[in-house]
């Protein structure tokens, strides 16, 4: 069985793939040429390929992705083939980069870091410039396993939460003029909701424009969820206290984007779902889902 | 009844104080003579007043403190002044701001900051330099209402979490040898305790010398308890991952300390117990107190 991961992986990396996978598989080669012949030769992939070589695979009978997101993936149609996705996978990561965020924004600690650069101490004046996550109103939108573990975390903060998510009957709001509804009493608004035709730009320039100045938007979920000139126009502007950003609309961000330079402004460079054995815990969340493949059994995670 | 106030107050909270406070009061002069001559006269003081007036006083009998800290008023012995102070006032921000340290150092927050200064796009790489909070092993020295308000909000992380507490029975930990024998395993180490003989330099070159490399020392009680010459050290030569530091030894740190330049260091500069509201509750926790006070039941939180 010939697999191809086109993971990159270092050369620790590889070794430890090499142990933990028996089959005969193909690395990414410097030769771009090199690479997509070996590509040709499989029938499985493990991460995230060029389109267009699925396009043109005669062999490939299931993709491994090393993402959540799939939607790249979803125009293509090439009968029999099955594509899985890690949904789940980066839960406990990305709610504690969230957590992160928030509390850097409520407790200052962005602000510390430029006086730690520049060797100024304020001491107490920074007192009354900081804020509590202590009983605030946060509404995430997406109720899927990094929207409920973000909940989970904000439980213990006294936090009054509410999910909105159109999919989920269990959410405790699934109707979109609901939501706008709750806006004006929300203080933390956390976007962890998969990219499709719904959810882009659902925070458009009307619903930003119903939060209070003290809330603060977060958003761990896709770049696309939230119309960015609004919202750096109010963070400016003060009619909203500040956002933390793993997910842009174009990332890189180029160097001209004013979200570099606006104070209350986290960017965390979807770096989110990363620790320091993610790449290690992929590849045995693939060997585990290669072996069901062996033996016949549905992967885990078919998302087409 | 005549009440000192010498907490600093802004035009905005001194019109609260008034509306608060129905006896006769004096707010801080910028005349210090004038000041002290006033603090002569009253019986009670709100804030924490300069030990040598206290000593002078010969009506004072009742000093609400704007802090939970007492050391500097231990030795003094004036017959009939009872001294109370704000325990558990700041567990919720304090415990807030060290959970926004440890989860700064763990999701690389601190870095990402010098990155936006920079305008420096780092992305996937910065992936793996990342660490998760979740299953850390944790030692909380010291179970205090700050403590527990920690321990509380680390367990939703799945920490495994020991108590270190000399005078509390109910903790897991009560004899210095048994933190000893815990300190190697411990991935963050944090430290809410008073000052007080036993607690100076608790965390000494033997102790930081026994935590493994990739631990972290958060501290949000008093800087006496950490050997600090030891702490930059060690998180200098990589024997320790990062510290988050409240408290200081010095404070204001001076221009030449090198805790400014440690990448790995945060400086909270004093400001975990601050919140926008911080001194307004003071004020209403005073009121309450004085309410006790006039008749005659003991005011809350008596430590002296």
């Amino acid at each position: 069985m010939n697999i191809f991961c086109s993971v990159s992986l270092n050369e620790i990396q590889k070794d430890f793939f090499k142990k933990k996978i028996d089959d005969n598989f193909f690395f990414l080669e410097d030769s771009r040429e090199k690479s997509f012949e070996n590509f040709m030769n499989c029938e499985i992939c493990f991460g995230n390929p060029e389109v267009d070589w699925v396009k043109k695979s005669k062999n490939l009978k299931w993709i491994q992705l090393e993402s959540v997101g799939f939607e790249k993936y979803t125009k293509i149609k090439i009968p029999g083939l099955k594509i899985s996705n890690l949904r789940g996978f980066f839960s406990i990561p990305v709610a504690e980069t969230a957590l992160a965020g928030i509390l850097s924004l409520k407790r200052g600690i962005y602000r510390l870091s430029s006086l730690k650069d520049k060797k100024k101490w304020l001491g107490s004046r920074i007192r009354p410039t900081l804020n509590l996550l202590n009983g605030s109103n946060v509404l995430i939108l997406g109720a899927g396993s990094i929207g409920s573990k973000i909940k989970t975390l904000l439980e213990k903060f006294n936090c009054k939460i509410l999910m909105y998510d159109k999919f989920k009957n269990d959410a405790d709001l699934i109707n979109i003029n609901d939501l706008d509804i709750h806006l004006p009493d929300v203080d933390i608004l956390i976007g962890c909701l998969p990219e499709n035709d719904e959810t882009r730009q659902l925070l458009d320039n009307y619903r930003i424009n119903l939060l209070k100045k003290s809330s603060i938007i977060v958003n761990v979920g896709r770049g696309s969820l939230i119309d960015e000139k609004t919202l750096i126009k109010n963070i400016k502007s003060e009619k909203l206290a500040g956002a933390f950003l793993d997910v842009t609309d174009k990332e890189p961000i180029s160097d001209d984007s004013p979200l570099w330079s606006i104070p209350n402004i986290i960017l965390s460079q979807h770096s989110g779902g990363g620790y320091e054995s993610e790449v290690n815990d992929k590849i045995l969340f693939f060997k585990e889902n290669l072996s069901r493949y062996k033996n016949k059994i549905l992967p885990k995670n078919i998302v087409l």
